[in-house]
């Protein structure tokens, strides 16, 4: 039976209101309008930003919500004028679009596509309105996904096709962490053979750096975290030296990396999930005259990173990278390819998997340190 | 007559402690040592760090002390070893050297060269001792040249050696502002044509900025400066925009720019003189996804430069620039070029000059709005 442009009633955890546990209910997902595309969820990863704006800290969240943004998923329908995609299509929905029109898509500088920004932003759909309703109220989208539901609607140019023959609960992890961390290493900071990499944090985003520092041919790959058990998992990914910043008591973790690097990291990246003195540790760790420190994590609004400009006069790069730098549209497939030719582990990031019914066990999970990444699958019941 | 491996008695601007006016003495310089070259001094500019370390503000200042670094020089004798330069060549001093051997020369990332930079830093020679001397003192030298005095003594591979036939008091100002400012754009930034390129601040750095704006056919150049006298010489440096952000009332200069030039500068370039807030609100002017900063001026020791994380997340870049990233040796005979065939203006900078018994007026002059730089004369009288 299709549903081509009727609504559909599914389930999916909403989210009513800042700080309670997800919901499962019956909701409806209203048919794509011109240039949209529902989506079939199989299954979603459970990314840290989900539970951040769950919280409440995050000022952009609106409520009641459906959260979720990574995403692996079939084409239901699609709405007028859409031709990239059709039903069937297996795709990864992209919170960072690609429209190849816009100024930035245009500018071959970034990979932050404006073209449904302030919408996505909203919670809405381009034409300011919803596609998701349960109990006679509206519920908002979320990062222009929301992948905690069996049914979606994202724009055409949020829809990363992908190789129909591929496990769509892995290619899920490729929504968010894993394309954020080896995309800051190869698309952002461009690191080059021989080079000494530091990666302050070691959850799934420091772990995708780590792989791809691997893939950058780095000559070291250093792995810091406060929780040494992470370390093991680091060391699988291919890290090759692993500090704790706690095992060198007065002495600040950027010093210890000046001292016994060398000079310092030729590139360091900040994967400690939106701690700004992390972020600062970061910057200062690298070497002086050509050290480059790349921020990933999104902190808490309010918050601001410092530095002494001299670190700046003194020749090292301070940046950041959001979706790693990633083309959706373009470069998903090629994560996809390295998935199956065995050069990118995502297998290993899968530490819990669950069924929707179960998705708030997910987010509780992502406070234990042995989890990397949930997945959810949403129709294995 | 020559001094050749004798002590030299001339005359030059002692600072005996920090916060009082210069003194002029009769001082000895001792004949280089190997891998030394003592020069005679013709002409000298005055730039803010000198101003600023004579203050006492400079955490590094040591006295009595010889300031001064931007010289045009003659070679009057080498110590043992030296090949490069020769009695009678005319070079101008480097406070950033050029060794072409250490980890940072032979890089190819960066000026920042290290070989002297520690002995430099505590204002002595590389044998630890000063060549300075005065009433039975010993003076040290400060930044690796000491161009205030009638004759000095630096490390070969800080000698940058000109052309004979062009004016050294002219030449003088390649020895820092001007190479800082246009090199910035050139080699730190790499502006490309066609971008719009904001400054903030036009003293003489910031219109070296401009200069190197227009070579690099930057399509719009913004001059930024609360001192609207200073508009005139911006733009017959080639400044296209001219903005004082006294004239915006509560909105801040970052949003000014970000508005009214479609999302902001491609590129900017801080050279308020140290101000930490100038440099937040240079990287804040900056495009999302491409905008680069860059810090030019150096700040007082204990500042710090601040911003949110979620600046350099969706896509600016911030670094810095010491000396332009110029490589000395190498690179300022390209600017005597420059100069000699028309299409750098340094003439313009100098709206003092003066002999060396007035120096402490030339620091004065330095405060006024229409002062650029100050040339000292060492020997016209």
């Amino acid at each position: 039976m299709s549903f081509e442009g009727k609504p559909i009633t599914c389930k999916a955890a909403v989210a009513w209101e800042a700080g309670k546990p997800l919901s499962i209910e019956e909701i409806e997902v209203a048919p794509p309008k011109a240039g949209e595309v529902r989506l079939k969820v199989l299954a979603t990863g459970i990314c840290h930003t989900d539970a951040y704006t769950l919280s409440g800290q995050d000022a952009e969240g609106r409520f009641p919500c459906i959260f979720g943004h990574e995403g692996g998923c079939v084409v239901e329908s699609v709405g007028e004028g859409v031709t990239s995609v059709k039903p069937g299509d297996h795709v990864v929905p992209l919170y960072t679009p690609e429209c190849r029109q816009c100024k930035f898509c245009k500018s071959g500088k970034t990979n932050l596509c404006s073209a449904i920004r302030e919408t996505q932003g909203r919670g809405v759909m381009p034409d300011g309105t919803t596609r998701f309703s349960s109990k006679g109220k509206e519920i908002y989208h979320y990062m222009g996904t929301s992948t905690f539901s069996e049914y979606t609607v994202v724009c055409e140019i949020a829809c990363a096709k992908v190789d129909p023959s591929v496990r769509l609960d892995r290619l899920c992890l490729l929504g968010c962490g894993i394309p954020t961390g080896w995309g800051a290493v190869n698309y952002t900071a461009k690191v080059e053979e021989g080079a000494v990499v530091a990666v302050f944090g070691c959850g799934a985003i420091g772990l995708s750096v780590i792989q791809g520092a691997v893939a950058a041919k780095a000559s070291k790959i250093i792995a810091i975290d406060i929780n040494p058990a992470k370390f093991d998992m680091a060391k699988r990914f291919g890290a090759t030296d692993f500090v704790n910043p706690k095992d060198f008591g007065d002495k600040t973790i950027q010093q210890v990396i000046v001292d016994n690097y060398d000079g310092g990291a030729d590139y360091s990246f900040e994967c400690s999930g939106g701690n700004v003195e992390v972020m600062r540790a970061a910057l200062e760790c690298c070497h002086k005259g050509w050290g480059k420190s790349i921020v990933i994590s999104v902190a808490a609004s309010g918050q601001e990173v410092r530095t002494r400009p001299f670190m700046l006069v003194t020749g090292r790069v301070w940046m950041g990278s959001a979706f790693g730098g990633v083309k959706g549209r373009t470069q998903i497939p090629d994560f996809v390819k390295m998935y199956v030719d065995g050069s990118l582990n995502i297998d290993d990031y899968v530490t819990h998997e669950l069924d929707l019914n179960d998705i708030n066990k997910g987010l509780e999970a992502m406070r234990s340190a042995n989890c990397i990444r949930p997945v959810v699958h949403m129709f294995r019941e």
